[in-house]
């Protein structure tokens, strides 16, 4: 099934107590685009670079099956630029700097043979523009949506337009909390499920994910990793694994999730171990397969 | 099978968001024997009150089968008493008093007649305690200590030979960072497998818990619950439902561990709904299993 993924494409400046890398290829649609594409075949890009993007990111984007019709490459202007640096435990990180470059004007153009993609997942930018794929996009099976900490904060209302059209909403625990203002996130859970999604994925980093439907709860560890480089990217890369595997198998049900949700973990945990993309880069199904296969162990009594 | 629990017993003054509770019934030895005591039928409790602990506490233990045969009542003197007041997240609270009352010169005796019992449960005691109970049983089949931050902190070496000779620790997530010197959980947690112990068994709170062992690795989540009123004596009764499922089944081997663990989170969920051990006061198996077979569901994928 095809999927179509709207996000930013940057070149990152990261900071990790493991090092550092400049013009870090990064980006929501860039690490959703790359996940899901371990899973599934038809995946579609849509995003803006600037001149400076170098051509072997397009080349490996490329590589790895990647449709990028509907990525908008400027002959001037600069890329997205961020730059993180993570504190000593990995949690917390300060924002060093935001380039909006070409970015600032980007307004989503849904490619006409893409306007009926069946998996629509609305990577972690503005609600405005998500809201603007929403309008182009015709009957899509289900509607993925990722946000952050940021647009709750300053573009609530339009978060809140958003969320009454897509089906499922992926976010992290912190984020979960600001959006319900309420600590538990049993309860925070079921308050977004009024918002609109009819599933709410929350991600708890080191603790897992968890996820609510109206009568219907998953909770799952993450996969056990002695070390992580570089936590960047992590949060996309779940949510491409999530969707990457619910158009891998067509099946858009409550219990498939659950796996969707295991698929995303996986995904993730590759990212983590390396800077950038370094982590899903290259993988082969059968590392896949073993993880998804540990996770099951791990959980089994 | 016997399970023999060595700990505190105390009247505790308790302040949570939602409300206070003065000399309630706690301590570490009666949160354990209590959650025990649903799972297992031949649970010994060796602690110390003093002379102003409530008849009624007496017959209530009783009442669930507990043989205080071990219990110290002295008949001057005032029971251990601890005061604490949770934060409005409940995750963290002040020690407002610690009265150590007739607890200050206790030294465990083990009934000649309990000296062979199967099942040891070293509850949360100065490890010094601990090892005189270990000094004076023959031949247990499991010993499994919990344990707490304030032991590590001013007792680290006595706990380092304790846990030479136990076959299971548990404890919080901060007390293994504490104890390891590791951020990183799976790191610290092999770090204390080459301590002594052969399982060790991470309480997270509201992520729920891991058990670690040289070639297992297990992690659940927790129940999910709602509303939380009092987190007292919740790892207690982790560690009561964790050794009265083994001693029920009486197997040791790793796999029916991880179902102790479930057990034990089982326990704990209900203890924390209510203040003191109100939530455990009266639970009937039917309960017990409604919430195992919850868990079973809510992680399978």
């Amino acid at each position: 099934m095809s999927v179509l993924i709207v996000g930013s494409v940057a070149l990152d400046y990261l900071e990790t107590p493991f090092g550092k890398m400049e013009r870090a290829l990064g980006g929501s649609a860039t690490f959703c685009s790359i996940a899901a594409s371990y899973l599934t075949e038809d995946v579609r890009c849509v995003g803006i670079v600037g001149a400076d993007f170098p051509e072997e990111h397009i080349t490996y984007l490329t590589s790895r099956n990647i449709d990028l019709l509907g990525l908008i490459r400027m002959a001037e202007g600069k890329t997205f630029s961020w730059g993180g640096r993570y504190h000593e435990d990995m949690n917390t990180r300060d924002t060093l700097y935001t380039d909006l470059g070409v970015f600032e004007h980007f307004h989503p153009v849904i490619p006409e043979e893409w306007k009926k993609s069946e998996y629509v997942l609305l990577g972690n930018i503005h609600p405005a523009l998500q809201m603007e794929v929403l309008e182009q996009i015709e009957d899509p099976r289900l509607v993925v949506c990722d946000t952050m900490n940021l647009w709750i904060d300053i573009s609530r209302k339009e978060l809140r337009e958003v969320l009454k059209k897509v089906d499922v909403l992926i976010l992290n625990d912190e984020e979960a909390r600001m959006l319900t203002n309420e600590r538990n996130l049993i309860v925070a859970g079921k308050k977004m499920i009024r918002m609109g999604p009819k599933v709410v994925v929350i991600k708890k980093g080191e603790h897992g994910a968890m996820l609510i439907s109206k009568d219907n709860y998953f909770s799952t560890p993450a996969y056990p990793l002695e070390a992580i480089k570089d936590p960047t990217g992590a949060g996309d890369t779940f949510a491409g694994g999530f969707i990457g595997w619910l158009a891998r198998s067509n099946d858009v049900s409550v219990a498939n999730m659950r796996k969707a949700v295991v698929y995303g973990s996986v995904l993730a945990s590759f990212c983590v171990e390396e800077f950038s993309i370094d982590g899903i880069r290259t993988l082969n199904t059968d590392a896949l397969t073993e993880r998804f296969t540990t996770f099951r162990a791990m959980c089994g009594f």
